[in-house]
């Protein structure tokens, strides 16, 4: 069947205007923000319902296609990208957008996977409750990405991963098979729970099509701190004390460094210094309560004031209103779109044990700096899950590419001293293409080897994202 | 190779003593304690070490032997016991009972399959830590049998199913290979998460052998509430109104009806009725936070104090101590054994979302009692993860045998009114071999398949606990 053929077939399924085949048309699903990859594809496939996406997949298999799943496009490591050669289809899922079912008081959410993320979290405000998931992307991300790549973001700290929210899944598989398995249960150990296998699988096991989601009681007092500090021991030490104190009402633990912030003041709109004077490194501390029981306010200025007295904090900006609570949030979520206006940035998404933070930047930033003399690392991030963007800008003035071209040597370098750490060189941003051969250097041969059995379990035509994960 | 040259060959690998043949030695393996099972073994087999399991598969799977692992033995679906045709070794991992390493900084602990619930809440509490899980046999069942049962208990509620607990594996697979999966990240995307498929697997996708787990601040304040109801629909509206209120400090909602408290109080050693007057049900109520700060007591007031007023709440005591807290604990952690006094038993472990719990209490309830007049039931359980225990005694004075001859068709009569409100038949108990011929009834061909997939990837030989499950 030529490739025309192929198209008309689909377009007979989807609806011609649904088959994207114009340069025009294909351009915006075929490049990511980061500029690391371009995506040649003969076509994208815009489907409107799971029944769609099953006639969708069901020939593909059949025919021997291969197909690329693509939510937001916001991934980070080429996953939702079609290789070069160009033989690879987009599926894109933004037409599947639906809410199909909210229920506050068994406090569950049923969304399709093309919901953007920004419009999950208003349509559970819109009922006094709270969908936890948060990062930077989530004006244009989908659920149904955030859900293939087990999204982590800001509130993994209270609220865990994004697998963590799931209560259950729609899938169609490879070849066009739909399996039904949302369910609104707390608790079912009825067999193997499938729906793991799918959350995380960066779209390589089926297609998720829809969710049922956890959603929690909506913060009624939130308190954040713009606090200043001399270096990451110290702000460990302030973590420890605060997760203690504060149990789950600590929702928020961000670090970030002085050149982080620097960065943001030059290229965000409307970022400005929390505070007065200058410091080396910055947390972001958030608490909050569903009760207005809780002191919150009082324990985050206990919290504070006592490791001001212990010399663990320099300084700290309390948010005295809601908007100044999101501009202290809006410097957090912009850490990481500021770095593309500084030249080259290599980057990392690792994670450690949480007490092992502090000794590990020591050793990454030492390395690096003794790589590439002068260049900036960025190391910024999820202190409380021991989780660090660990990006290095390249040095000012230097060449770009020549710089980037070091990229594999530099992640040798850091992986190496994640690795000894006992860490791992992906912490929230998957595998996809990028680190694809990373894994084989980090996972046993009987690990690959169980994942290739569960792989041909599901997709034994290797129709579904290939060459990415294995 | 014959029986004895097997049990010969096993003693080589892990010493004749830990290789059980006689009657005597064998018997406690091969009962439990509800007495819904006999099971019948050559030898049970007690490895002492991850290499001694591994050896002990490899030469099972050579040579088409099948392996029933089992741990505290307090499993309630017969997926421990050997069947009564005898074929089925016993693998018992109750001699790998060390802890290999605590992390109190960390919050993680990592043990091996033996290890005792109890014994594990308690090396939590000596660093002041928590590990949460907390159910009625924790004083015999063993981590390894939570972990593939994906236990619920008492403190779902707050912390989740065993599941979440989790932050990594070693497992032995069938034919004796040793995944290290102990990981003690917090976040981890590289490629598909493997331990998610042996965790609730019932043992027969591969053997855990140890597991790096979570834990938490130990609680600083804990408030226990006895209260008095009407029915299940205050019920609801008082877990409706404290999870609003209280969030993540709501720790525990355990409802039972006044025929368990009167069980309980005839044949638990200790027992006795937390209020003066008689209450149609009766909700165990825990607060706990791990901050000083929070004013537990004043919150728990303020709930109960405001049901009271609206008519949800008949009449309610505070635990005044550790003690009295304990106490009232006792009643519940004894509401399942006490029910062996009273004759008869016929249980279903069922989960429906939570705001139909009420509706599905009443239907279930109006219909054993058409189907046996006189029969008692007494549903008991997790409120506030929609999870009950429709536990139903038989009539005073009935004859026992008569009765529980009918379980299959009581389990029927309540499992359709379960699936009506698109619950699950098993919540926290799994399937193991009572209810493998339900799950055909309730899971489509499609996930039956799926699972039968995994299963012939892990284990092709059928080696691990067949007729288990699927």
């Amino acid at each position: 069947m030529a490739r025309n053929d192929h198209a008309a077939q689909f377009a007979s399924l989807i609806g011609a205007a649904n088959v994207l085949t114009e340069a025009a048309d294909k351009a915006p699903y075929l490049v990511e923000w980061r500029d690391l990859y371009q995506g040649v594809t003969p076509m994208v496939l815009r489907p409107g319902s799971t029944a769609e996406v099953s006639a969708v997949l069901a020939h593909a298999d059949a025919n021997g296609l291969k197909i690329v799943p693509q939510g937001g496009n916001t991934g980070l490591v080429g996953g939702q990208i079609p290789v070069e050669s160009g033989e690879e289809i987009v599926l894109s899922l933004g037409r599947m957008n639906r809410v199909r079912g909210i229920d506050p008081e068994g406090f569950t959410i049923t969304v399709e996977a093309g919901v953007v993320l920004e419009t999950l979290q208003r349509e559970a405000e819109a009922v006094d409750r709270l969908f936890p998931l948060a990062l930077g992307s989530q004006g244009s991300c989908q659920i149904g990405g955030n859900l293939s790549t087990n999204a982590g973001g800001t509130a993994v700290l209270a609220y865990g991963n994004t697998r963590e929210l799931v209560l259950g899944l729609e899938v169609v598989l490879a070849n066009g098979d739909v399996w039904n398995g949302l369910r609104a249960l707390r608790k079912d150990n009825t067999g193997y729970d499938l729906k793991q296998l799918f959350i995380g699988a960066e779209g390589t096991l089926g297609v998720i099509t829809a969710a049922t989601l956890k959603l929690f009681p909506r913060p009624k007092k939130l308190e954040v701190a713009f606090v200043g500090l001399a270096d990451p021991h110290a702000a460990l030490a302030l973590f420890s004390a605060a997760k203690a104190q504060a149990g789950p009402i600590l929702t928020g633990f961000e670090v970030m460094p002085r050149v982080g912030l620097e960065f943001c003041l030059r290229h965000l709109a409307g970022a400005r210094d929390p505070l007065a004077g200058e410091h080396a490194w910055y947390v972001l501390m958030e608490l909050s309560s569903g009760t207005d029981a809780f002191p919150v306010r009082d324990l985050m200025e206990a919290i504070l004031g006592e490791a001001f007295e212990k010399g663990l904090v320099e300084d700290a900006a309390f948010a005295e209103s809601v908007a100044q609570a999101q501009a202290f949030w809006h410097i957090r979520h912009g850490m990481s779109e500021v770095q593309r206006y500084e030249g080259g940035s290599i980057k990392h998404d690792v994670s450690v044990p949480v007490a092992s933070i502090p000794a590990f930047l020591d050793a990454a930033m030492v390395a690096v700096g003794a790589m590439v003399p002068g260049c900036r690392p960025v190391p910024f991030g999820h202190l409380g899950d021991g989780n660090i963007h660990f990006n290095v800008s390249q040095p000012v003035g230097a060449d770009k590419e020549a710089y980037l071209a070091r990229w594999d040597e530099m992640n040798a370098l850091v992986h190496g001293i994640v690795h000894a750490f006992n860490g791992s060189i992906s912490a929230e941003h998957g595998i996809g293409r990028l680190k694809r051969e990373l894994l084989r250097e980090v996972k046993s041969p009987l690990e690959l080897d169980l994942m290739r059995r569960v792989k041909a379990a599901f997709d034994p035509n290797d129709t579904l994202n290939p060459g990415r994960v294995l």
